[in-house]
């Protein structure tokens, strides 16, 4: 088994608040990151791929391919977005960083898996110091 | 003379829009980024000034003293902010990185000078691709 | 299972001593590690916790109590300081990375637990091309 | 069980090419990495050993015997070489990103065992965007 | 005046050697480097142009036209080429990182003033530790 | 005129002490970089050199030979030393960053020039967040 890892980015503004909760617990519990009128990142998203080599090939999948998927179905969804009002998957859901990157794995499974090769982590970093993987359970 | 650089970071959302033109002409010059949700970016700020050396310290001037102003008189005003709507210098202003970088500017110069040391460089990453530099003239 | 990643910073002298050893052994086996008058690093301490998304929330745990806990028990008792010297909970072992991200392993486990998160991985870099990564057992 | 990383890099000049497919073929499945004349990259490998660590120095294994065994071995065999031409070990073999770290896999797992530590990890970058990892199956 | 960069990066093959000398002669100036079989790097060119704010967009050149231009006129020419062998501009030349600089230099200069602003530096690193930089004179 | 860079780096424990002053006054002034029992840094040294290129190499000087002059002459002196006791060049000076990136200048300087090139920066970076530049004068 071999992993192989491709690395994309996208900027894009966003917001945590929770609408069950009234402003004064949304200040409290997310502070700055609840700003009403949104901040944003440059988000830095590494997609791990699993599987063997392929003989005719020597890659376990083209990197190539892995890059198309991944800007076509999530880059060009994300990038110069406001995840809170523009995406489309993320409705009505947090757009922590975490919940990001389960639905990230969510549209990029079925993808990777035509390509005889599983997915195996979505790494997602919002700024050099904070980052989160999902391995998909 | 000496320079000496400290570097401060920051994440913010914003905006390229001129509202003297037509939707269609700011989509046309500012592509994605005149989405007008907002995207956002994690700015990365370095901040050069230069000295003579003071010989009862080795400093140009205490970086300590230098941090503390960069974050509570730019870095305070800018972090988790909408640039477009949130800050008070950038009020009816271009939200770019060379116009921040110029505004950037004109707040800390008279700040460093108070230290008998002189403001050189304002540098602005806003990407790993693309920064602005301003010497003040 | 989710995991959430918190990246901080410190600077410190160490020395790599074993005082049951002759002056030459310790030179033969440390090399120029073992300088009688210590060397330094600049330390990168990255902390994974692992968890379910809190769907009240959308984090695991947040960042923020995450980088509270490791400021307040870590970086606050090993920054700007001499490992072999100054810090109570290295007295008496090895300044090595290795030992060094056990003992804050120890430190962080019982603290990130009362947070209905888990400790998940200690990594600790000492310069660009030297890290550890420690998973509690 | 406490795992440790080692950093080196080097340069090569690198071509994918099947020699049992057509030249078109070639072209239509690995693009430009099949120039006929060669491409290059700067290569990163980072090396994760794992072991417990020796009461007696506080390592897994000392770092300046796992630097001297990839320089030695690894690092003197590929720097500045022509992977498809230079290196005995690649001879016949796709210099695939992949099939490189499985064979550095076999060339480093039985010298880092002389040392009382395991093998766990052969990471291999080859842009900022793309790399590989191998953990022996 | 204010100063905006764009950093594009690319991957090549090349070899120093100089054919008026032995072969002796150019393993002793240019080392590993004189492989005759190449080897090759990541380049990484950051370009500076410089000029004034435009007060209709706030911008000194809009970066999607300096990257155009950038992509366009050189990265497409010497991304996974061989400099010695495939690039029209480099015959007959050293494919050294600094007359590489002078080459860009001569291609972008006219190119980025036909947009009223001013080539100022040509930045290529060729490895995380060597790199030059040329400003036109 | 070209410029070239070459990049070395350093571990080193240091500490800003004034002998002349009392240790409260040094608390106050050096804060925690006045422990007495020192602390330390991973440096990185930068050192930009300016010339002609050299028609018969392509190059202005050779970066082996400025490496191995930076290497014998001050990476050798300074790496895995304390500033403060170790480095007779430093003897009785402050161990600031700027001080030392002056002293690096006057040992380079004319180990430069019997290459036919000029010493043209001493860049010297602490932390990720703060570094020196000295140009000579």
């Amino acid at each position: 088994m071999m992993y192989i890892q491709r690395t994309e980015r996208f900027s894009a503004a966003h917001q945590l608040y929770n609408p069950n909760w009234t402003p004064e617990k949304n200040d409290e519990v997310f502070g700055k990151c609840a700003n009403r009128n949104f901040h944003g990142h440059n988000f830095t998203l590494t997609v791990t791929v699993k599987g063997k080599i392929n003989p005719d090939t020597g890659f376990v999948m083209n990197l190539v391919d892995l890059k198309h998927i991944i800007k076509d179905h999530v880059i060009e969804k994300l990038d110069h977005k406001n995840l809170n009002t523009d995406v489309e998957f993320m409705r009505g859901k947090f757009t922590s960083t975490e919940v990001l990157a389960e639905e990230i794995w969510k549209i990029l499974q079925p993808l990777v898996e035509e390509h005889t090769a599983k997915l195996h982590c979505i790494r997602l970093e919002e700024t050099i110091n904070n980052a989160v993987e999902y391995y998909g359970e």
